[in-house]
């Protein structure tokens, strides 16, 4: 499973950090699913190697522009390309009112059906990879986790076992390895009963907007990977004020510590951090002050930087674009 | 006056190209207006010297989304930018239904006024600097053309008629020039009967998606310059069909020789021709099928290509970025 950032900058893009957009990579094959879809995420997405046609799903944290305003656009475009496979689009319901506003007052045909979820009734989506899990947060508006579980594990026969009641090796292991059930000498022998799973299913949380990071709780304690914001170190955070809801590179660093999560990615920086580490303030006091409650691993969000989360649990950044 | 191209691609953005959006230039200081605001029209004006503070309207010429959607994320980033002062959009009624609804349902709340001019109904629109003038066009949803003539010109004093009065040089002449009716010798001498116009005022057009530019003969009649599509071809025109309703670069190219005019601007290329000219089709295709038929001055549109409309009439490629 891989994630790509398509923008990691809070309500305004700079010249290096496009809003937020976010695509989860799902193991083989070209399928993806996106999570929020700032203003030019199709322009993002032409600098990638993802094509509209593989796009699963989107799904959006909540109704603020900074993480919706791409999607006319990207919509537009996909059907411009010619997509014509259904799009399930998982979002807060007052997403659905405003794609609607958009296509009849814009005259927006689209040659594929968008399948509105409202994640407010959601009790969980699924496409048979992923399972899709909807966490709600602290926000000024109604804010939303998704966790992205992987639904199928590689298995493996258990030779032991097959050895120990001496079915004999051959043709009868391959077809219970395929999730076969065999007769075997008058018996049904149960393919479940011969595969274990040598790595638990891989899960990503991605936060949306949220200044409870603890909310988090239950959906991270089986995650191996938290992606959340971070949009200001805690001195800024005290300037701006508790009423804009959002989490501190501390806050988030914290929660992470406390519940033991080996991966930690920082995303959602407000535009005033500068890129350039030797600025002030920049994205390196971020980084800095989390390092100071986690010891975890820890990753600071990029444009395009791109993350592999390995069957060990492992998380690493590859160069793949 | 100068004009600044942000986006030159149809429907879709390219790599090379974003879509629609062109910022007209006042003659001095940091005003300037823009007209159409695709997507990632906020992205394009962090490359240029244009700041958000210094817009002073916005003419949206019609309400297809490569002309519009970057039209939230550009006010809000304007609202974070700290703008108060109010910004005149004008534009097809459907435009402030659309920004009404973003406003609602995405809870964007502007620190300043947006003040709706329904193209449909207005009568001409000025700040005093420039008179803008709307002009309907022929597309599948109503489109318009704005003309951006220059309000006040400079003048000079009438030496010659000054001296033949026997009217004393001196601070009197300069009241005059500075457009006070001044009292000599029992009389009142009027300013306007001593000031003449060097240069006539300066006009520029720029249409909106069109299949007959014949419909802007009146308004081109006395413009020095018209910024107007030329999405296709004739032949992928034809392949395409008539009903997109858009001019082809012949069609345009017919229309500015059949009216002598002085300097063509072509723009809003379709995103299938290649900004390679070694590749097929390219732009340079769009270039050699005007030339047939038009041989006045003629340009291509760029995204971030600066032109200037000197005093004189003459326009050229200004390298200011």
């Amino acid at each position: 499973m891989d994630i790509l950032f398509l923008g990691t900058s809070a309500g305004a893009p700079t010249r290096q950090r496009n809003v937020t957009g976010l695509a989860v990579l799902a193991e083989q094959g070209s399928d993806w699913y996106l999570v929020d879809c700032g203003e030019a995420t199709q322009h993002q997405l032409q600098r990638t190697p993802l094509s509209v046609h593989g796009l699963q799903a989107i799904f959006i944290t909540h109704i603020h522009g900074d993480h919706c305003y791409g999607l006319p656009g990207l919509l537009a475009g996909a059907g411009m390309s010619g997509r014509k496979a259904p799009l399930p689009i998982i979002a807060p319901a007052g997403i659905a009112g405003w794609l609607k506003a958009t296509q009849e007052l814009t005259e927006l045909f689209l040659p594929f059906e968008l399948e509105f979820i409202a994640v407010e009734n959601m009790q969980g989506w699924t496409d048979g990879k992923l399972h899709v899990q909807a966490t709600k947060l602290s926000h000024r508006v109604p804010s939303f986790a998704y966790s992205f579980t992987e639904a199928r594990t590689e298995s493996v026969l258990d030779i032991a076992k097959l050895r120990a009641e001496a079915i004999p090796q051959g043709p009868l292991w391959g077809r219970l390895k395929n999730g076969e059930d065999v007769a075997h000498e008058g018996q049904t022998l149960r393919s479940s009963d011969y595969l274990t799973y040598p790595h638990t299913a891989r899960r990503i949380v991605v936060g949306g907007d949220n200044d409870t990071p603890s909310l988090l709780h239950e959906v991270c304690a089986t995650a191996q990977v938290l992606v959340h914001e971070a949009t200001y170190t805690t001195d800024i955070a005290e300037k701006v004020g508790a009423r804009v809801q959002h989490s501190s590179a501390a806050d988030v660093a914290t929660f992470a510590a406390d519940i033991g999560l080996p991966n930690l990615v920082l995303t959602h920086f407000s535009p005033r951090y500068q890129y350039d580490s030797a600025q002030s303030p920049s994205i390196a006091d971020i980084r800095t002050e989390a390092q100071a409650h986690y010891h975890g691993q820890l990753f600071l969000a990029e444009d395009f930087a791109r993350f592999r989360l390995h069957k060990n649990g492992e998380l690493s950044r590859v160069e793949v674009l």
